[in-house]
């Protein structure tokens, strides 16, 4: 069974997407904790982070650099917090959240945003990228 | 006026001390969300993850990724979650935080850990380097 992520990945369920490579893939969380939560993953679906083969895992880290300096560029917020949990998605996701409040990085409050806020952030991200 | 993380790095202020290179310095969080909770640096004192210039944080990133590893091997836990914040300490600090539940990696459930609880902790996770 194809994981969520990968399913977003080949188009089998929609998502506001912000960047792809042969690699890896961007887009933001449909339940954010904050205007511009994205998430950053391999296209590999490996469930824990720290068992991508070395190569993979910097790659993901290079991504989620690449598109954290795009959101700080994009969003205002004190800065971009980048945390990996994976205690529900069995595929490793670098969450990319703009914190103003240590709450912004609880994933206790949560932001509720319209389709068209969706993808006025999306493209407000890409036009750093 | 030299950070809190540069007064541990030099010896200023004691910490249980994981690992250290010429570069980069992993030490037991004080207040730790959990046992094992790590945190790693570069012991140049930048305040943000995304101003490190590109070969320190994927330097810092590699460092993490060895440290996350022997974490997982000395602590049972269901993964090793990694996050960064930096609201508080201006000096980029990577948590390495051992999950079991959600509310591992909220920072807000604090585990209070005796002086020989640490000492037993890290000498754990460095017999995994």
């Amino acid at each position: 069974m194809a994981t969520l992520f990968t399913q977003i990945i080949n188009g089998k369920l929609p998502c506001y997407k912000i960047a792809e490579t042969d690699k890896y893939f961007a887009f933001l969380d449909i339940n954010p904790n904050a205007k511009g939560h994205t998430l950053c993953i391999p296209k590999e679906a490996v469930d824990n982070l720290f068992h991508l083969d070395e190569t993979t895992y910097h790659g993901l880290m290079a991504f989620s650099r690449q598109i954290a300096i795009a959101i700080q560029k994009a969003i205002p917020c004190k800065r971009v917090g980048m945390t990996v949990i994976g205690l529900e998605v069995p595929h490793a996701h670098v969450h990319l959240i703009p914190l103003n409040t240590m709450e912004d990085a609880r994933f206790l409050n949560k932001e509720k945003l319209t389709d068209a806020d969706f993808k006025a952030i999306a493209a407000a991200i890409q036009a750093h990228l």
